[in-house]
């Protein structure tokens, strides 16, 4: 698996195991362990991978190369969470509390709580009182595992918030080590100065907000909440027809609470992702098999929300459309960001193996944000890779709440360790 | 709350908070909250505790005072983890993912997992092994904020095999700064070499393992798995009073998976805790309260198992019987140590609010085990401190799956810290 020689800035050996994912998790022979691996990286990516013996015949160690004997450690690719609002400013553990107490979500709503609540509280803050509160959590991603994440504005639902907040992720993206994605979520619901005039309100985000957003490449992609009680099948493709046409791609909220054809929609409008799904049928499975869009689930969501009805990942593993997983980190319906939990939630309620686990929260979350060189053991992919404390894959999503990362590797260099 | 002038060995000044619970979770008043709070502690215990001007005012400190200024961070009671099952050896990963896959218990059983699977692992490991398989799983339970665990055999059943798993919980908790309560569990299944005469492993657990436990003082407590097709309530009561006569307190794993009289039996025999409860009858409840037994309720076992009934902690709350909440930590049925786990799944599915949770898990736990002097912040109390990095007591339930613990302190020293 390796060409010539290779002078590595980083050399992990001796990896009790390697798990190296490929990017359908239905497929057994794609997913790979490697016993006694080993990984050389060069500027940032993976430029050999083996076993220790294959690996140490083929490098060349120089004076400034940093080696990690791993021991018993086994190595993985670093998670790639592919969908998370980390731009907000202030949490809500008292509506939880209220919301477990038995407290109806409309109730909280009417009481001023909700998304409401935090679109309020980020129009208040500036940009740099915003980067302060998120760059923490960043630090708690890393030390979960997690190399890479997807990012969604959303709680401005003004054009000067809403770019606020992709500045904030742009700016956090530059000062963690941590990759943040970008993506403008501005149809993440009507804001309350636009509830008796909602076409206004979609009016501006095509016609000012995304431009703006694309005249200052603060997006890669455009998500919209498709929600019969937010914005309908009409009104998505309407915005995501407009993004697209300026150069955004595109990914959905869709069949979170009902199964309202927006799985659909996101397949025939190709967008990259269609996320959350817990209630996709049948044709929108096919649909997506089809055009390429990936199912990203997003089971803490519904364990927070102390829902019951989680997306039917084994019905679209089965039927060989591959799933990701990703945490949905937000302070109202789901406030962790661990994939590990996401992964022990998902062996429970969505039957999925550790496999197929490892799968969804790498090399499959990698497509879901366009990202071919993420999540993956392989040659010219990021050296992104995580060091875990366990006997083998399986054990990750069963010994849960505690944990098991002793090293977080982010473009070849050491970000965190214990 | 001090008298005269106390030179304390540990400071800690400045807390955000205190928490500071007491035994009745339901009564309001007993939960105390002290904002910029001060704890000095003497020779392992805590000698005052107020705001942090109070105790600046009654201190003198020493050369040897360690002064933790813990700025931001708020101070609790270190978890007391009243129901554990910490001896064993190797994990079942395997079972895990096999059972979510749709296997059943009764299949695994055949195929040589479950409980039996540990039974013949602990008895081929020596009691070094054991104990060196142990010792990180209790670094885990501190990093997790837990100081104090009770700690059951029960993976030997046979004399040699139950004695040898008692001794490696003593050793531990020698070896360890967690303190580790004994609990003596043969009666946990009836080993293979009994199934067709059940009778006789009674008969062996009343006359020769109950009499060696005590004649050894290796256990505090005995409890027994009471459960229709396990140990019967008749027969549950005839090995629950030989204990009891040698000189044991007791508990009681009861109404776990149906209402079979458990509970009722732990409160007339005066238990000190009936455990799971997950299907306790409210004729219990009012027994248990009459009598002071108390219930420790497992949800991390109903949520590892894929199950939907959980205890009904609100009706016993309501019904003025405080509960402890426990992590059941095992191989089998619940492979976690984290208390901040368990307060996220209890507050979702068992709808206990953030200061019941609190209670739960530290001043009634102490309670589930007997120890007055444990789980509280107040005078003459064990200085088990927990320091965390979150704004507000709700906050510990609401933001999972990460780590918010600053620091651990057992007996007035620092035994964790990041």
């Amino acid at each position: 698996m390796t060409n010539n020689t290779i002078v590595p800035d980083l050399l992990i050996k001796n990896a009790r195991q390697l798990i190296c994912p490929a990017e359908s998790s239905s497929d057994e022979a794609s997913f790979k362990i490697i016993a006694d691996g080993a990984v050389a990286c060069v500027k940032g990516e993976i430029a050999a991978f083996g076993t220790t013996e294959e690996i140490l015949a083929n490098v060349n160690i120089y004076q400034q190369t940093t080696v990690i004997d791993s021991g018993d450690l086994i190595v993985s690719p670093g998670f790639v969470d592919a969908h998370t609002h980390p731009v907000f400013f202030g949490t809500r553990e008292h509506e939880f509390e209220k919301r477990n107490q038995g407290k109806s979500y409309a109730e909280i709503a009417k009481e001023g709580g909700g998304i409401r609540h935090s679109v309020r509280q980020l129009r208040e803050a500036s940009e740099e009182q915003l980067i302060e509160h998120a760059l923490p959590y960043l630090d708690q991603f890393a030390e979960c595992g997690t190399t890479t994440i997807e990012a969604k504005s959303g709680y401005g639902l003004s054009l000067k918030d809403e770019i606020k907040s992709l500045r904030v992720i742009k700016k956090l993206n530059e000062l963690h080590p941590l990759d943040l994605v970008p993506t403008f979520l501005g149809a993440h619901e009507i804001p309350d100065e636009y509830r008796t005039q909602r076409e206004k309100y979609i009016q501006m985000i095509i016609e000012e907000m995304i431009p703006a957003v694309v005249e200052e490449n603060l997006a890669e992609f455009c998500d919209i909440f498709c929600e019969e009680h937010v914005f309908n099948v009409r009104e998505t493709e309407k915005i995501l027809t407009a993004a697209h046409d300026a150069g955004l791609k595109l990914k959905v909220h869709a069949d979170q609470l009902s199964s309202s054809g927006g799985a659909e929609l996101a397949a025939q409008l190709h967008a990259v992702s269609a996320d959350h799904v817990d209630y996709i049928s049948d044709r929108a499975i096919e649909l997506m098999k089809k055009n390429g869009t990936v199912p990203v689930l997003l089971p803490g969501a519904v364990f927070f929300l102390g829902l019951t009805h989680y997306a039917p990942a084994r019905k679209m593993i089965d039927a060989d459309l591959p799933v990701a997983i990703a945490t949905d980190f937000n302070p109202g319906s789901c406030m962790t960001q661990s994939m590990p939990m996401m992964m022990t939630i998902a062996s429970i309620y969505m039957k999925m193996t550790a496999q197929e686990l490892w799968t969804a929260t790498t090399a499959t979350a990698a497509k879901a944000i366009d990202k071919k060189n993420l999540g993956k053991i392989e040659i010219g992919a990021k050296a992104d890779l995580a060091l875990w404390d366990i006997p083998n894959f399986r054990y990750l999503p069963y010994h849960f709440g505690v944990s098991h990362l002793k090293k977080l590797i982010k473009s070849g260099k050491i970000i965190w360790e214990k």
